[in-house]
């Protein structure tokens, strides 16, 4: 029976609180906040009424005339909605750590979040995943884990863990970790394949995520049946329709990298709008810093045409329907009292900012009433700076031989993920590979960091224009080996060595300097220095490489993707360079034989031996 | 190790068929059943399209074109609906047990159903319960269940158990009780009652169903606030539409006693059609045989403008949805082959009924392939007769005592529950009373009958319209005593002396025969009986009352709501005349004195002392 104390004080004090409640919610004692006079947004009944609403201890208990409270706010004239959810993001994306991220979006309007810890599981396995959980707890801001389902994304890379159903099995026990996150690996759900099923069959009982690009027919449908619920990667609306009709939770797009929402949005109609959710999958922070989050979202959906409050839907009730979340994503009695005000419903500019109750922003500012710091737990693992583990090589490591003939190139393709197979000749200089900057073909290498291996992955690409320098970066999706472009081998070299002595980060050096850099301490990925600072230096990193030439957009993100083995058509990895259609290591000279794995001729620095 | 064998063979098992299902979904190997051409009602897409429907290992696999399979049925012309979802239905009502009941309704097209078993658990508590899980399963047909919340339902009457919170801890581990049923004790909810309380928080993260007639205004914001998610009970417009604002669930209840689609069917409309969804409450076996379950609400819906998709969602995929029954209410890969056929979809006539991918039902028939019969478990508690725990008495402990002045009267209100407080002058004989055959009144007795405690309680009653003999049944809300009304002592005592010998029952007697009686052996509320022969034996009981004189339509089921002490504004239980209005037992002679609880005045046959 003495075990049994703590579960029953517990129960007496939920049920003392709900008495609280209910006598706030018939007016019998005062709440603790009343809004008055708003334009409440009911995704129930789907219409927007003229309302008080009453919070006691952190929930809505009343929406009405006449409450009374020890605060009260005048929102007359303003529309009340629920707390945003975001159903889909990578934390990691926006280099910031949860709390940091938690804070930035919370002003506007986002109170819940539900992420995949895809990246910094591929570092540092489930310590990784357990660092998200205990940076996130305790925060005015609700982060939910998914579990991640493909880690390491294939066996053509050296990644920093492993996780196999066994190793997820744990998660199950985690009150915030809501399912399994995008099932990526969709070739072996169609294959049957063991460890595949064995994840999905461990979240039988919870929500699977997909991730299904381009996916159609009856392949669909074997995906579908396999127990995925939702995907998030289509671009056509025929393909989102079709996958609206398999009964998927259909998850429009419109991050950083991937834009979705123009496409997409015109399937959202009276008969279906309980089958969408609005999301981003990534979300760098200066895209944050520049446009917002899902009050940009709501904008730009209003903006196409889609009615106000189904658009609301989109980004609460719906993705709370999807994952199970009880009491949240809706303005209503027992609901928690996570509250965006807004001017209107047209600009969704985001007045103030209520998290179970309380203000926690107003005017896109944080009130300061909570704690968002840094955390005084202990972290899993201590995560400051610890220089990557990389082991050491000098510039002479990144020379590549000459064999002859033409070499297969990667081509960047401006704005997408994908990449093309160039055919093109490249210059020698005592039978050793030379960059070509009036042609636009410059080094590329990707250093293994998580073992000290020494494995290099070395190959060519066209598409950054830079003429001078080196850009090096630890996120390399998906497992953020570090990545380095450049002209010369000493600036690729120097740009290297620095991210490994940050314990990851960006770097742009030439001639000698490192010229900018972004400290990513945490597993190489995120940072936990405030939002502010972190776009700024980001921004002065881009400039940097600007100057250097970069014609290219977003030169790191355009770096980041270019070690994912998973989108075609040609990438490097630590391992080589992989021909994603053949998903096979080949050589970078072709008339050199065809590469059948990891070789000197398949772009791979070994040691000597 | 050992001890994780039978989770890793279920495991594997549930792999395989996994992969049995994804290579059939593919089209690698044959489907088990193909329906070639039907026009399928997609309730996630609001679209009806023209598809084939592959099943595999009882599970839909794939919708599209071109699927093989063992077992091929053209159903072009016809549609294809998910199997229907009843969301509240007492199986008592039905007097079936649930593999009877469930027999009886798959032909109509349901193939789930979610039961209080309220009735059963204030005559045999848990084992009542246990009774109805057992039952129920391994058939095809899917009965899940709520936790009985109010046992017994007042402390005015004598049930045959009462469950505690602690009491229904235990059902938090079966996986087929889906949450708490109706709240009946609103009250208790606003006032903050502890034992009410408590049984919310045991099922906080589980569906708490509601029931609150006309509850409005800041009590039912209370009610809401409290975490109950659904209401039956709404009669008016309004009301429903307050409910479906404060993000109740809407249970539109067109049953055998009370029916509200017409009333409550115009709040559906674009914006809110996930918020309502089409249940009975109660069913009787007659009337079922009568007009049919499901099929017929849909029937009804259409024909009062509802379009034919919403309807279909509101008794599938809306059900589904707020229980959180997975894989069900769809039709859609993965999702179990639970499917009626119709002709049309404004008649819903239903062709052919398919349960997890086999054919149940055709024509209205059972196809006879799956077993329906008694089960060869042994019942938890023999059900079969067992005289009921009445102790003995002759027909003069039925004598009630005349004091002088007017009696309170029950007074029937045609097609209603509640009941008027009518004062008026009864005869006496010797200082006895008398029934009045002339002016309808007649007298109604509660007799206990699960203690053998002795206890009957005495009224007086108009309405009947019974000119001789007697009626009496088992059946009497909630604590289901055996409740009796007739013309003359003699015809009653022989009625319920019937109705204990049987094991619980209802009779028809005059001038010392029985007339009609209908067995309803198990714990007095339900037969094992086949269904057709239950509704003749119902039938002829009706027919021999009408041939008594009785002109109250459904004399039975007015007879079995006139001891349930929660429903104005007269009623009598075992322990006497029970003013509703002041929640107080009274003396059927006011002019004696005011009662102030049991007493030989209030209507309460002692033994003698």
């Amino acid at each position: 029976m003495v075990g049994d104390r703590p579960a029953k004080e517990a129960m007496n004090e939920r049920i003392e609180l709900q008495r609280r409640r209910i006598a706030a919610a018939r007016g019998e004692s005062p709440a603790d906040l009343v809004l008055r006079g708003g334009s409440v947004v009911n995704v129930f009944s789907g219409e927007i009424a003229v309302r008080d609403l009453a919070v006691k201890d952190g929930v809505i208990v009343g929406l009405g005339e006449g409450y009374l409270a020890a605060e009260e706010r005048d929102v007359s004239g303003s529309f009340l909605l629920p707390g945003f959810i975001e159903g889909h993001l990578h934390i990691e994306s926006s280099m910031m750590m949860p709390r940091s991220l938690g804070a930035a979006l919370v002003v506007h309007g986002t109170t819940a979040l539900i992420a995949d810890p895809h990246e910094i599981a591929n570092v540092m396995g489930m310590d990784g995943i357990r660092l998200m959980l205990e940076d996130s707890r305790d925060i005015p801001f609700d982060f939910f884990f998914m579990a991640p389902s493909c880690v390491p994304a294939t066996h053509m890379e050296t990644s920093g863990a492993e996780l196999h159903a066994g190793d997820l099995a744990p998660l199950l026990y985690e009150p915030r970790i809501l399912g399994l996150a995008e099932m990526m690996n969709f070739p072996g759900v169609l294959a049957g394949d063991e460890e595949v099923l064995r994840k999905i069959d461990l979240f039988r009982n919870r929500v699977v995520d997909g991730h299904s690009p381009g996916l159609t027919g009856r392949d669909l449908q074997a995906y579908v049946t396999a127990g995925i619920g939702s995907d998030h990667e289509s671009f056509a609306l025929a393909e989102g329709r079709e996958k609206v009709e398999a009964g998927m939770m259909l998850m429009i797009r419109e991050g950083t990298s991937a834009r979705n929402l123009a496409a997409l949005l015109p399937l959202v109609n009276r008969a279906n709008w309980n089958r969408f959710c609005l999301v981003h999958d990534d979300l760098h922070a200066e895209d944050l810093a520049e446009r917002g989050h899902l009050d940009h979202l709501l904008r730009r959906a209003v903006q196409l045409g889609l009615d106000a409050v189904t658009a609301v839907r989109l980004a609460t009730i719906n993705p709370a329907h999807y994952f199970g979340l009880r009491r949240r994503g809706a303005l209503a009695p027992g609901y928690r009292a996570d509250i965006a005000v807004a001017k209107e419903l047209e600009s969704f500019e985001i007045q103030a900012v209520y998290k179970d109750g309380i203000l926690v922003a107003e005017e896109g500012r944080l009130t300061g009433i909570q704690p968002w710091g840094v955390t005084d737990r202990a972290p899993v693992r201590p995560p400051f700076p610890e220089p990557l583990r990389i082991a050491p090589f000098t510039p002479e490591r990144l020379g590549m031989p000459h064999p002859g003939g033409e070499a297969r190139v990667i081509g960047l393709v401006p704005g997408e993920l994908i990449t093309r197979v160039l055919t093109l000749p490249v210059p020698a200089v005592q039978a050793r590979v030379q960059t070509d900057v009036a042609n636009d073909i410059l080094k590329l290498c990707v250093v293994e960091r998580h073992k000290a291996s020494g494995r290099i992955g070395l190959g060519l690409v066209q598409g950054f224009g830079l003429e001078r320098g080196a850009l090096a970066s630890s996120v390399a999706h998906d497992s953020h080996n570090v990545i380095a472009v450049g002209v010369d081998d000493a600036s690729i070299h120097q740009a290297v060595m620095r991210v490994r002595d940050m314990g990851g980060g960006l770097v742009v050096a030439a001639e000698g300097r490192v010229l900018a850099e972004v400290s990513l301490e945490v597993a190489g990925l995120m940072t936990r220095a405030p939002f502010e600072e972190l776009v700024q230096k980001i921004r002065a990193a881009k400039d940097r490489a600007s100057e250097l030439g970069a014609t290219v957009p977003e030169p790191f993100m355009a770096l980041s993707f270019l070690a994912l083995p998973v989108i075609p058509e040609l990438k490097l990895t630590d391992q080589g360079l992989v021909d994603v259609n053949r998903f096979a290591v080949v050589p970078v000279f072709p008339a050199q034989g065809q590469g059948n794995g990891a070789s000197t001729s398949s772009g791979q620095a070994h040691e000597e031996r």
